[in-house]
């Protein structure tokens, strides 16, 4: 059967994240609902990052394989067209190998979190960023963030329903910055590494704002995470200003 | 009574515009009706751009009279108080002079059009941009754009109802450029200039959009300029592309 590569956009809001569930919506029961009216039968695809509810994505990546030989120009129109009126769209498609695999294949998860920084509520932003009603000083965060890149044991910033097999991740990169738009200041953090806990993100971002806010010194943070303590983690953030950019594999699947 | 001007941004998609209407949700009627909570009575606001139904705004400029002496912050978060859940807020808030009037006063109007051009459905930009499939030559666009720059009747680019006492007007600034953004190439025109005709700045996008997929030329949009015929116009593109973005003063009201 061939295979194909899937990449993925979707608005968090209406799923339960991107895991199928029996009874709730999720952005891979979508896209296998899509399939099977395409070809009849029982899909499941496989994705990069297994997203929570409300987190966005503009690069998901995913595979399926299919019967049919399709032309991937008119897969992801055929599954744009039956995805209608769910916010996922196909963005782009490609054949590839059969030994290709979202998942496994994946070198590089690299993640968007976003921040607005105003008194005044979001109107066009609203859900697509998490607003915090007081200035940050990012070169804090920042020299908070650079305690944290690297290889770590990061116990402290994951997830107690984590399922990874070891807490010892290698962060590549988070880098902090202030991006000025007609709504008023955000804050945007670049998140890369090979793989990420579960919360991870959302535990460093929560943390990090804590630091940009005044409460916790870059030195707070080197202790929380020397901790390997989830209790030393700051506040978990909310998931809808966190957005999987894209996935980075040996040989890029897209043209 | 003290007067003040407000900062107002807004999301188009849930008003009839910013016009109050007896029996339809406006910008204006859910300030006005915001400002009554805040000091019983009728309130009537005068703004700088009267926006048509859907159209965003991020820098619309408003005055209103008030009998108590309000502290700026104060007033504008006391409004978004009373706006919630409606998207509409209060960005800015200043006290100005009792000459202030942010319709009469205002000697610059600047719109922003977003344009997204990719052919997979829009998910976190759906309603903030106008979606058009195929790509757009922004060059071509930009020379038919210079056309229209400058002192003309813009009858042809005028709507049918509109009030103007004249289709003379001065055109100031229309720029496009190409801007790549996560979710594709969008096209941003810039167009600023004392005052509009209805239907102006949405009439102009609808034939240059024309000019940027190939079935007009730039000495097309010259000849429908000169014709001074309403017939001689592009479709008129929707509004949920279209943003007020700010309003120039011989005195900026806010700080």
């Amino acid at each position: 059967m061939p295979r194909y590569a899937l990449k993925i956009e979707y608005h968090g809001a209406p799923f339960a994240g991107w895991q199928r569930q029996r009874d709730q919506p999720s952005v891979q029961g979508a896209i296998e609902d899509a399939l099977a009216r395409i070809e009849p039968g029982v899909h499941t695809i496989a994705a990069a990052g297994r997203t929570d509810a409300g987190v966005h994505a503009t690069g998901q990546v995913a595979h399926c394989d299919l019967a049919r030989d399709w032309a991937p120009f008119r897969l992801s129109e055929a599954l744009n067209y039956h995805l209608k009126p769910a916010p996922v769209a196909i963005v782009d498609c490609a054949r590839v190998d059969p030994e290709f695999h979202a998942r496994f294949s994946a070198l590089e998860r690299r993640y968007l979190f976003r921040i607005l920084t105003r008194r005044a509520p979001a109107t066009h932003a609203r859900g697509l960023v998490w607003q915090v009603k007081h200035p940050l000083d990012v070169d804090a965060m920042q020299a908070a963030a650079d305690r944290l890149v690297g290889k770590h044991d990061f116990t402290t910033f994951r997830s107690t329903v984590c399922q990874a097999q070891s807490p010892v991740k290698t962060l590549d990169r988070l880098d902090v910055r202030a991006v000025e738009t007609p709504q008023g200041t955000e804050v945007h953090f670049d998140v890369r590494a090979r793989s990420f806990l579960h919360n991870q993100v959302r535990s460093f971002v929560g943390t990090l704002e804590r630091v940009g806010g005044g409460s916790l010194s870059p030195d707070d943070v080197s202790q929380a995470l020397a901790a390997r303590d989830r209790a030393a983690c700051g506040p978990v953030c909310p998931p809808h200003g966190l957005y999987l950019m894209g996935v980075g594999y040996p040989v890029g699947p897209f043209g």
